[in-house]
């Protein structure tokens, strides 16, 4: 089983939806993405907290048996982030970023990480990225994220580091802007062009849309009555994926890959079902493999 | 096989769309849903239109054997719908609706109308909605599509035609808003509660969300990239999945009502590669079976 190097924020979160409000919870897409992926397969986190942050929030993450060898504890602040969803469950806004010790943060990988096979690198600025793929020694699939303020303010970094990777996973309105264009189908295209063999689009409740090996593969999410807390639904569902392919998948294969989609979006169909990483925690194996099957069954006819 | 009744708005609409403007061109629910079914059926038509209304725009109908025995043609003018797309291709704006002949629409089934097995009733006032409904004997399938205006102005009259329907065909925006919820799923579930069957949500680019027999049906729509006009693409959805079900189906069988579904999707995704009904027009049967198989490829696992 080969290990997923991810390098990501970790971070307290305040946020409200329309179910409530909770303050400086565990968020950060590297906690979202460890907590999915570890699910499947073991995990190397490379990230930076503040003295702040609290021993049992990395517990959370060591019963998973996450690696946290690459977590630097600097002195300060953790970084934070506050969002709202109350007028649209389908979009964040946010009412603050704090960096605060991730302003300086420097990657450095720990002997042991440099080996690893799977990368995976989460919403951060694109020079990070890159420093962090410079550092692996032969990654075997490398898959990339990132985010508007990144698109607007360093889109040379972005597309140096996008050259390099295997899957370009974002969302749609990420996808759009990028591309500069109206219509997904066309979007995906061009940031194929850009060099990640395959594209997934992130689609919130609508799912996924995939471009690979010059073929679309388009699934819906499966359908939750309850949604909770959107947050970190879109580094669960890369969780799933990387976890899944990294366990099973032949990474060159079409098949291994829409598989892992559909593994990204089980789990990220639980991440939205409680605040915070609070439902990743509760998951279990039983639990993804049960949704599966009901999954399948929204997706595909019915026995005659 | 059995013979479709639709009572509908049949018209002509001026449209804008990042793709250009046209003037005039044939529109209305019932026009789109007649091209559509009758590539797999025998359509009968209820409506009106004024005497300004074209010969030749009849004639397209004539060519597809759609029976317009119950088309009344009334001193005055054709009902006339403007709309732009030009900022968002998902949702219409409502430049002007012009009722004209369409003010005082009695409708009065022809004789032989009143057998027909299959009813769809398109997006009109309820109340003629269930009059169109008594009128016909014995109907063994009976469909019904609303809008948001119904929904404010005349909830009562159209909550009782619901209650008779067995499929419930609206987009996205009118299910939440009749059943007061933000969530699709559970809003599926309170509709259906109010009689019907079965609900099939129209999610435009997204696709669809069918709740029947329990259970949930959802895929995605097929990657257009040349979405010329979205108008009138639920009509042709309603077309294919009523044309396919009197073509082949099992009403009662929720095989047949996703097979329903799919064609449905097949003929929408037609329907927005051009200007009004202009592609419905050109649409044969292999270019349906031909999508088709492209659209299974989507929505399906390749073979290992």
């Amino acid at each position: 089983m080969s290990k997923i190097l991810v390098v990501g924020s970790i971070g307290y979160d305040t946020i409200a939806t329309p179910s409530g409000r909770v303050e400086d919870v565990i968020g950060g897409s590297a906690n979202y993405f460890a907590l999915a992926a570890s699910l499947y397969s073991t995990v190397n986190v490379v990230g930076v907290v503040g003295s702040d942050y609290r021993d049992s929030d990395l517990q959370i993450l060591k019963k998973r048996n996450v690696n946290l060898q690459g977590l630097q504890v600097e002195e300060g602040e953790t970084f934070r982030w506050s969002g709202s969803y109350v007028d649209d469950l389908n979009e964040a806004v946010t009412l603050k970023t704090e960096l605060n010790v991730f302003r300086n943060f420097n990657p450095k990988l720990p002997e042991e990480y440099k080996s690893s096979d799977f990368l995976f690198l989460a919403n951060i600025d694109p020079v990070l990225q890159m420093n962090v793929l410079d550092q692996v020694s032969k990654p075997k699939f490398i898959g990339l994220d990132t985010m508007n303020y990144w698109i607007d303010s360093k889109v040379e970094d972005l597309k140096k580091v996008l050259s390099k990777v295997d899957v370009f996973l974002l969302n749609e309105t990420e996808a759009l802007k990028l591309a500069d264009d109206r219509n997904i189908v066309s979007a995906v295209k061009k940031l194929s062009s850009m060099g990640p063999k395959s594209v997934v689009v992130k689609r919130g409740e609508y799912g996924f849309f995939m471009y690979s090996h010059n073929q679309f593969f388009v699934l819906p999410a499966f359908p939750v009555a309850d949604v909770v807390d959107p947050t970190g639904a879109g580094d669960s569902f890369a969780g799933g994926f990387f976890g899944y392919l990294s366990r099973n998948g032949d990474v060159s294969n079409l098949r291994s890959l829409q598989e892992a989609c559909v593994h990204g979006a089980i789990v990220a169909s639980f991440s939205v079902q409680d605040f915070s990483v609070r439902a990743l925690e509760a998951l279990d194996w039983a639990k993804v493999e049960t949704r599966m099957g009901e999954y399948m069954k929204v997706v595909s006819f019915a026995q005659p």
